[in-house]
């Protein structure tokens, strides 16, 4: 692993969560999207706060690309409904968690709602050995699929 | 059919081209798709001449869309080699056809070279009925889906 590479582990939250969980920052994300090309290629739409995005991204089949274009709020109300189907709606919500980290818990709603997930970004191998979870963390999905925003939006919650 | 309502026709094209094809105006089209979803809503770019337009259809699915989003060069350059086996490569001539209309004369290149086809908007339907096709002007294929742009982009030219 080459040094200052970003290391990011993705877990679900299956217990109680944190009792002060309006005390900390948080936003409304709505993610949605438009199509998915055979090849992966993808393009969605997403509000965060006050910021609409349009975002195209490459599938494995074709050396990465990834362009983020600006839009405003009356172009995402249009292109919006054009996503029903293939929509993740969620809160995050920012916790620290010592050694400067912070947890982006996001907390679903709409046809995923009931889902529960943490995210912590690393410095190094080190750090993310050396992490202690809070008690309200459970099982690590770090790379599974099927916790994908694409997949969640498309498909749902994976079973089994 | 209500007053202002336009009627578009278009033609193959399979006779010999006007002579002074290169007297009149054109400009290169290059427009690819970067996904397509299963309900018809469609992502492509275009380039035409110095313009370049991310544009978002909806399918028919459901209620109309269409946004037009004006993107750089640099960004078209990026977005470009996704659409991969998914483009559409043409030269569009603007021909004078009597009558105030114009002909728009789309010479195909890559791998639809050899297909022409001709478009025309016409004002009224009396306007389009009193239309005489110039000679080089061939069968009607107005409203057969094998010709839209998608198609042609993602299947070629029709057979049979």
């Amino acid at each position: 692993m080459s040094a200052g590479q970003e290391i990011e582990r993705k877990f679900l939250v299956t217990g109680e969560l944190p009792d002060d969980l309006d005390q900390h920052p948080s936003e409304e994300i709505s993610q949605g999207y438009l199509a998915v090309a055979d090849d992966g290629t993808e393009v969605r739409v997403r509000a965060r706060g006050d910021d609409y995005m349009l975002t195209v991204k490459s599938g494995p089949a074709h050396t990465r690309v990834e362009e983020e274009i600006e839009i405003d709020e009356r172009r995402f109300e249009s292109l919006w409904p054009l996503t029903a189907g293939r929509r993740i709606e969620k809160r995050r919500y920012l916790i620290p968690a010592g050694d400067q980290l912070s947890v982006e818990l996001d907390v679903y709603a709409g046809e995923l709602d009931g889902l529960v997930t943490a995210e912590i970004e690393f410095d190094s191998a080190a750090q993310a050995e050396a992490f202690e979870p809070p008690p309200w963390i459970g099982s690590d999905v770090t790379g599974d699929g099927g916790y994908s925003n694409q997949s969640l939006a498309a498909h749902g919650r994976p079973h089994g």
